[in-house]
């Protein structure tokens, strides 16, 4: 594959280049390098927004009104799904992806749904690389979307300059998502499906957790909780006017930049962790593995063993 | 560490021994791998239970209810208790805890609650130590109990021989444990707080997307599904018959062996890139990467070359 020829027609905006772009990074991680080491002066101008939070909270509805809105106000939106894959669909469940099909139509959107096909730590870094894609094509706005519950969707999520944890009134959600480490990567909440009962309970009951977390430093940041209703399009005005804030607050306090660095940072551990895997497990390791399993299996020795005299003749000790 | 006769104390059940052995293995690794190396022979008599679910399924209700069912039986159990850590509270949540304490003033009985300080894969392969230990020590059954929502805690319900998956009747429940790749990994499923209204049709839609899996070959194991009311004690027998049936399963089709061996092989992959991670993040190369990141910080290089180089630097290249 051309790698510089893609990485200009991205830069066009070129649909199709975006799109085999993606795949690019989903498929080989060689190619993916030089194609990320040539998109990166163009990097730096989206701005990525972070959507997570439980099953069933109304994340699609909310992007693809969030989405709308956007586009109102004249900007592009890329949109990164990312969607935990079942063997039985073999993709993303299509209920989500039709409420998308509306806004996937514009031309100023671009909608890619990335599936856990493997682990979701390769995952992780692929959507950060379709956000770095969707950022050198030009794209005002970046969103990823993911269902916030295990660490490496929390690590998706983390990837980005805003993150919205959306949560129902359902009694236990907010105890639920401080459990599952979704309050801690809360820039601020929304209480979608707010017309329903105890509503203003659970939007009180997340205030009061919050109040825990303030440290009260002259610059600190105060997470909110926003309430919505995305079905009906209601609240989302006041959901990007609260992305507004919390970005003018992180450039005020210099944050912006430091979030990114952090990201970055993150980001190479995790590539180098990718790059030693596919070093390390060559044929013979793997069958040297597949023979010492044997003595596991008999309780000969131990799992501990056989993993440090792997290692220790990689390293060439 | 006098780690020898660490682990000849806990061949005799040495209560604190236990607990102590599980610490090595929460805070050391390098103690942890000789451990374990001495724990080797006495392996492969404990059945280990894995039970999963979403949050508010009532996964501590149900392994408090299986463990005094067991216990009548005269075996002994070993849990395991995975809980998301959060900063707020500093470790497990009371509520799930205090529930255990019926069960664990028994001697017949060892409650291990592990927490996810940091990453979850790291705590993916401590607990599967930890099961070791309980194992060496000779209890029948060991459970681990997780929130099983993200890959590395799916992780932990593949350690077990039996996996259970908790769901409730509440609508779209089974949708979504399809969704977050629940349904692969569930031995059988159990609908708790099967009193409650909607619980006949989920068993059923339960049932009818479980038809999809059938392959209908002869000796094919069909998960089912049985209703519990863990809290007041209802079906807990027909929980452990259940178990009782697909252990046989597994003897029956010699499939038990290689489950274990499965997972053996699983393990050495992460402690193997445990040690690499190890090995490679020296102080030396750490600093490298904080001065690299200033020029990923101003888009001159990607953070793909820095991994690259760094590892190639790493491997004597």
């Amino acid at each position: 594959m051309d790698i510089q020829s893609l990485s200009e027609r991205i830069s066009l905006q070129d649909r199709r280049a975006i799109a085999q772009a993606i795949s690019v990074v989903e498929n080989d991680s060689r190619e993916a390098a030089s194609l990320l080491h040539d998109l990166a002066p163009k990097l730096g101008n989206a701005y990525r927004i972070g959507i997570t939070g439980p099953p069933g909270a109304g994340k699609s509805t909310l992007t693809s009104e969030m989405t709308k809105a956007l586009r109102k106000q004249g900007k592009t939106v890329g949109i990164i799904a990312i969607d935990p894959t079942s063997p039985f669909t073999g993709g993303a469940l299509l209920g989500d992806r039709i409420r998308m099909q509306d806004v996937s139509m514009d031309k100023g959107v671009f909608v890619r749904s990335m599936a856990t096909r493997g682990s979701l730590g390769g995952l992780s870094a692929k959507a950060k690389d379709a956000a770095d894609i969707l950022d050198a094509a030009g794209f005002d706005i970046v969103i990823f979307e993911t269902v916030g519950v295990g660490q490496s969707e929390l690590d998706i999520a983390k990837a980005a300059d805003t993150t919205i944890v959306v949560l129902v009134p359902e009694s236990g959600d907010a105890v639920q998502a401080m459990k599952s480490g979704l309050m801690e990567i809360a820039d601020f909440f929304v209480l979608n499906k707010s017309d329903r009962e105890g509503a203003e309970q659970a939007v009180r009951a997340l205030k009061t957790i919050l109040t825990f977390r303030i440290t009260h430093a002259e610059d600190e940041w105060i997470p909110d909780v926003i309430s919505t209703v995305a079905s009906k399009a209601k609240g989302i005005d006041e959901v990007l006017a609260e992305i507004e804030r919390h970005e003018a607050h992180l450039l005020k306090t210099d944050t912006l930049i430091k979030r990114r660095v952090a990201r970055e940072h993150d980001r190479i551990i995790e590539l180098v962790e990718s790059f030693l895997r596919v070093d390390f497990w060559t044929p013979e390791r793997t069958k040297k593995l597949e023979e010492r399993l044997k003595n596991v299996a008999s309780h000969k020795e131990s799992s501990y063993e056989v993993a440090q005299d792997l290692v220790s003749e990689f390293r060439g000790k």
